[in-house]
């Protein structure tokens, strides 16, 4: 190409996409008008850095049909591109700006449960998991002036000893979940089972995707918080394993350095906190600390 | 926020994108590489940019998954959202370069047939079409030195007189669409109808994007071009009519301001180019002289 084609193709470029913005400029709705326009600049940058062929551009037409087909009720592979695109991760940062010492947020995933059973202060989200190793987790909840926030509410949710969370179950069980609160002082405590790694669906298009991309469907091992109490910020968060060789390569970019926590390793003669019989089994102990921001 | 919040919330949305790249950086095939961290990279300047909350992200999801959802064998929608977000016109742009003064394409669209019947020169790719009025069509195809491109192979295909596309008709007919070859001085010329405006499908999660931004459905009126021959570039492109109220606002964003053509209207009583008897209607001209780029 001469300097003056090159010249006269940038400017093609540039009048298409100025020409789309116009055509979008008149979007009555401001924040529609807003996110669109930024949709519209950001996909035709994309467009003109890579200039793909026609056979490729439709490739990932395709490839989006696919995503849609996959999806319907019960999974949503939209949710999973999202996710293994660190997009979902990337909503979450930037819905949960950094505020003091606050503890960080990570993804909810597709697990939570609104009906989950009342635990009480020391009790046990997985009663009768023979799979799970113990592991009792202990912490307080503060606010960012170091203040306890009493009675504050924690949900925690993992999966099981079989690696399963119960709604993948067929059996329409409910376990290792529940919620508790905190006490006066902002305490709380609980046994739940070690938790382990294990997959994102991977038998559709995102697997596909992964597998292209040489990249693993398991997330690092973690157990799920979802902490509230009144004029603090929800936090939806989770804590995961120090030394899980899983951490680096989470399919869904949940993890946060502040986030790994030491899970200590028990023999089963080391007396527990609780004074719990474990019938001889070793356990695990691991502490969280939870900063609550400012409600706002 | 205090300034060193923002910067370390700055920090942490920027370690998400590198980690995220750093994912996909083991992506052996290298194309597909460019592609996924490229569109990582305008996907999260997206995110970042626009700053969606949770309900407006899940938004997004559900209005891709309803895109996948109207999607069959016989309507794309996926394609029709890449076509009124200008993606597709950006992609036939950058795949057909500016090459000295070759014609400008524009997108293929979704009605064009291979076995389209051959036409002779003259010839009518309209027979019978009582509601279109007639149109006489001529030019030259030549290459970027000037020299005729002879035996040059020109498909045309256009909306019959109702604005619909035989394709559209229920009955599996084929009408308003023939190939010819021009002449050995790379002339042609063939008889069409009036090119009508007509709008693109809008009963979907597409038409819904085009009401919320005060957008028309319709498409500017235009005549399809798609125009071969050995050792030059295959262009497929349009003509438009001078004048038509639908050509700022043409929903696909197709029109190019060297493809608007004028399209000059004859009285009954002016003789026909080529002496055809029209019954006493009137009739237009318009001429396109066609240059194609050579092929590399
Ligand atoms: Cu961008
Ligand atoms: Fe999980
Ligand atoms: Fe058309």
């Amino acid at each position: 190409m001469t300097a003056h084609e090159n010249e006269r193709q940038r400017n093609r470029e540039e009048e298409l996409v100025a020409t789309v913005l116009a055509a979008f400029d008149a979007t009555p709705d401001p924040r529609t008008r807003e996110v669109v326009l930024a949709l519209v600049r950001h996909l035709h940058a994309f467009l003109r850095e890579v200039r793909p062929t026609e056979a490729e551009w439709m490739r990932g037409i395709e490839f989006l049909t696919a995503v849609g087909h996959w999806s319907d009720e019960r999974r949503s592979e939209f949710i999973l591109l999202s996710d293994v695109l660190g997009a979902s991760m990337q909503t979450i940062t930037v819905n949960n700006p950094a505020a003091g010492d606050a503890t960080e947020a990570t993804v909810l995933g597709p697990f939570f449960n609104e009906g989950a059973p009342e635990i009480p202060l020391g009790g046990d989200i997985a009663v009768g998991d023979e799979h799970g190793r113990p592991l009792w987790v202990e912490g307080t909840v503060t606010d960012t002036t170091g203040a306890p926030v009493p009675g504050a509410r924690l949900d925690v949710w993992e999966a099981d000893g079989e690696g399963l969370y119960d709604m993948q179950h067929p059996d329409g069980r409910m376990s290792t979940r529940g919620w508790l609160r905190a006490d006066d002082e902002g305490r709380y405590r609980f046994w739940a089972i070690m938790p382990l790694n294990y997959p994102v669906p991977d038998d559709g298009p995102v697997g596909d995707l992964l597998r292209a991309s040489g990249r693993t469907p398991m997330r690092a091992s973690h157990l799920h918080f979802l902490v509230s109490a009144p004029g603090h910020r929800t936090l939806i968060t989770h804590i995961f394993v120090k030394g899980d060789p899983g951490l680096p390569t989470d399919a869904v970019f949940g993890v946060r350095e502040s986030l790994i926590k030491d899970f200590v390793d028990q023999d089963a003669s080391v007396a527990t906190p609780d004074g719990r019989d474990l019938d001889g089994r070793p356990w695990t102990r691991t502490r969280f600390d939870i900063v609550l921001a400012p409600d706002q």
